[in-house]
């Protein structure tokens, strides 16, 4: 185990989106909790997108949540005949949906008590025993059951929702991450970064090529829980940068109290 | 199986990226691979991402290559310590990984053969019996073998490198979809779109609602093989959103032969 991981929590988010898959929809609900996680001491260990059947959902919430220490699924809490999450994790908990009283209140404050027809109904049903997780800006709730949270998709709904989620969460050491820069080719500095690695073990480093305007470019990530050690591996990768005739860029430095040298 | 499933292919795609885990890039590779499977009958039934973890990798690449039609990787084929989905491939299949003579000469071209260091040989190390695939920006081809087909994380390599995939790929029956917004709120329509759901079970229903500039809206999503069933379908839907007040939008249509009557 590495030492990140040996200081941090683990997550895993399960999309359950047919308009994920149908490549109408871009997730972007992955990369905005990934970042509220990973202040936080948590790390984002795998992200699943699986169609809105029930035997699909059931079996990934019962792995996912044995294997991690937080489940956020999104998705799939509406009204309509396509929305079976509420009933996923009933089946995948072995526990009944219940009308839930403080839902139904939500629901009346939302719509209004005379307009909670039975489709609204239907939010209200909720696994017994969850704790549920307030919606402002479009009445139904979502809900956490044991290490399982249970969000809408809609990203600013899904965000809403995760604040109350936040505090729910344990704390773990935060992971420091810098991003450096350079239109170096990869295969220029992958000896000296795999020696980089070698030395600073539990730093976490990672080599991303991107192309832009026709132009390759590289982003190399550093991560780590320890500010000093990661702004230690940082001047060197500049130097090795530097040395193989790069101009290193800083792109996001979280580490701090020194001058890196840019 | 649905009528759409008997008729169709299915796919999968394992994200190997921890640039997306750590929420530092969003993952755009899903939305643009599904528009071109759901064209060719190819329907995307899971989307994994994972670390760039050996073990993680090679159980994810056998669980999923069982399951589905063709699965497609990205990320994790370039030279650095961090570029393992070669030789995760390579165990999934027990295969060992060989010299590839064609993709040294494909380095050899884009580098100048006398540039091709040890860092770039790296990148000719290929799964023994595996099928190259071009890679006319960066150089380092992908492969495929069997059913699995690896490119590159970089979009814009991928998508250059897909257009060879495509060619490696059954043609089965396109799936139509027509988009439909209107300002209703999703449970105004709920039983409504169950109802039609029933009436129509070859036809997939979705129902999305959105959330811009402060305005709940939803967005109604049908799919279909036959053309002439979802034109019929979709005048439906358009007849249960004006009974309920609202006013249709055509967000986008792909079914064709008629006015639907927008």
């Amino acid at each position: 185990m590495s030492e990140i991981a040996a200081q941090t929590y683990t997550a895993a988010i399960l999309i359950i989106g047919n308009e994920i898959l149908s490549g109408r929809t871009t997730d972007t609900n992955t990369s905005w909790i990934a970042e509220k996680l990973v202040e936080r001491g948590t790390i984002l260990r795998e992200v699943r997108v699986i169609p809105d059947e029930e035997d699909a959902v059931v079996a990934a919430i019962n792995e996912l949540r044995a294997r991690v220490d937080y489940l956020f699924t999104t998705g799939g809490i509406g009204p309509t005949h396509d929305d079976i999450t509420a009933a996923c994790v009933g089946r995948a908990f072995d526990v009944e949906l219940v009308p839930n009283e403080e839902a139904y209140q939500m629901l009346a404050d939302y719509y209004g008590p005379e307009n909670v027809n039975e489709a609204r109904m239907k939010m209200a049903m909720i696994p017994k025993g969850a704790k549920l997780i307030p919606n402002p800006i479009s009445g139904a709730p979502g809900f956490a059951i044991e290490n399982v949270f249970v969000m809408a998709g809609v990203p600013r709904i899904m965000q809403v929702m995760f604040v109350n989620v936040l505090s729910m969460l344990k704390m773990g050491a935060p992971v420091l991450s810098n991003t450096v820069a350079c239109s170096l080719q990869e295969s220029v500095v992958a000896a000296q970064l795999g020696a980089l690695q070698d030395s600073w073990p539990d730093i976490e480093i990672g080599s991303y090529p991107h192309y832009r305007g026709g132009v390759l470019g590289l982003s190399i990530v550093l991560r780590s829980i320890h500010n000093d050690r990661l702004n230690a591996a940082t001047r060197e990768l500049l130097k090795i940068i530097r040395e193989q005739g790069g101009e290193p860029r800083a792109v996001s430095i979280r580490s701090t109290g020194e001058e890196l040298g840019f």
